[in-house]
């Protein structure tokens, strides 16, 4: 059975894909709308983990509504969480079982039950959050025991393949970087992952 | 890392061994009453998975008080959920990574998330719930696909390693078979695990 995983290349996707490659074929699926060349950090990552990648082009007006709502809200939670919304959509047409990294203790992009269940409903697929059922302190736990990882915060030169860079890049482009300060927490880190191993030494999939 | 799975040999339980196995060391661990050989069912199953298995005795006072909150409510929800946490904090006290098979639609013995903060706080442990991030539908998927199972019904004479079954058995003795049918529902079924492969017929673990 595949499943199509939504994959940033961070810690998180990552063992996401890790974990669910015990029972399924996995797919990586990297959701853009072409503003930036991010989606290429995916790539690098998903060669090193040795499954399929896909990128997944969004539509413009997705991007245009997640926007107005930041700037309606100040905070970026809601757009990025309709953005979520729309990624699990575009990928649950071109699979039957879609998956991505959302935490227990996560905040955003975290789909309410009910949320869940119109997905599934609506589109006919099985939608999988295999991190679920982990606090944070166990999944820290797993990735430093799996993962070499680098850590940046969102406002450095690294671009990563999340939606937040190119969400960034377009309210910069239209109403300057003062905006961005304004909107986006300065603190906020992401991760890439640059080795995996496991245990013993071998390959983790 | 060493894990410690709470496990009935159930089609449940023994899919979170699975799902586990891939990142830990699993130890399964039954919990009982010692009113019944009830455990050996789930020996059996974890032999067949080639796990570790434990059998941890609870104490009899937990027993008493599940029934009395079983008999005051009408309806075992609420003491099979004693029973759990029970079985959760005496794992806890041996392992430090615990985990069960409790999925997105259960409604018994779910705990909330105050209730899992409160125990992984309280015994400085990790509490894993692999199947919460699965729906029924998709966790009956797998467990098609990998198991072969057998379902019998709670009322029928197959003795599973649920906690249900020590608590009729002790019900009954104290208050009569008419007692065990106006407390637990008829229809209610638990499953075996008889056969586990993956699909190029190779072990699962």
């Amino acid at each position: 059975m595949k499943v199509s995983v939504l994959f940033s290349g961070g810690k998180d996707s990552c063992l996401t894909a890790i974990m669910l490659s015990k029972l399924f074929e996995v797919e990586l699926v990297t959701c853009v709308f072409g503003i930036l060349q991010n989606w290429k950090q995916a790539e690098t990552v998903a060669k090193k983990l040795g499954l399929p990648f896909k990128r997944l082009k969004l539509k413009k007006e997705v991007l245009d509504k997640a926007i107005n709502q930041i700037l309606i809200d100040g905070f970026p939670n809601n757009g990025i969480k309709y953005i979520h919304q729309k990624a699990l959509e575009n990928t649950a047409v071109i699979s039957r079982l879609v998956a991505d990294g959302v935490r227990r203790d996560d905040m955003v992009p975290v789909l309410s039950l009910a949320e869940i269940r119109r997905l599934e409903d609506k589109f006919n697929v099985h939608y999988i959050q295999p991190l679920m059922g982990y606090s944070r302190k166990t999944i820290n736990i797993l990735e430093k025991e799996f993962f070499e990882i680098k850590e940046y915060k969102s406002s450095s030169s690294f671009i990563g393949a999340e939606y937040e860079f190119e969400l960034r890049e377009i309210i910069k482009r239209k109403y300057g970087i003062q905006k961005i300060k304004e909107i986006f927490p300065q603190e906020h880190t992401h991760s890439i992952v640059i080795k995996m191993c496991s245990q013993n030494g071998s390959r983790i999939i």
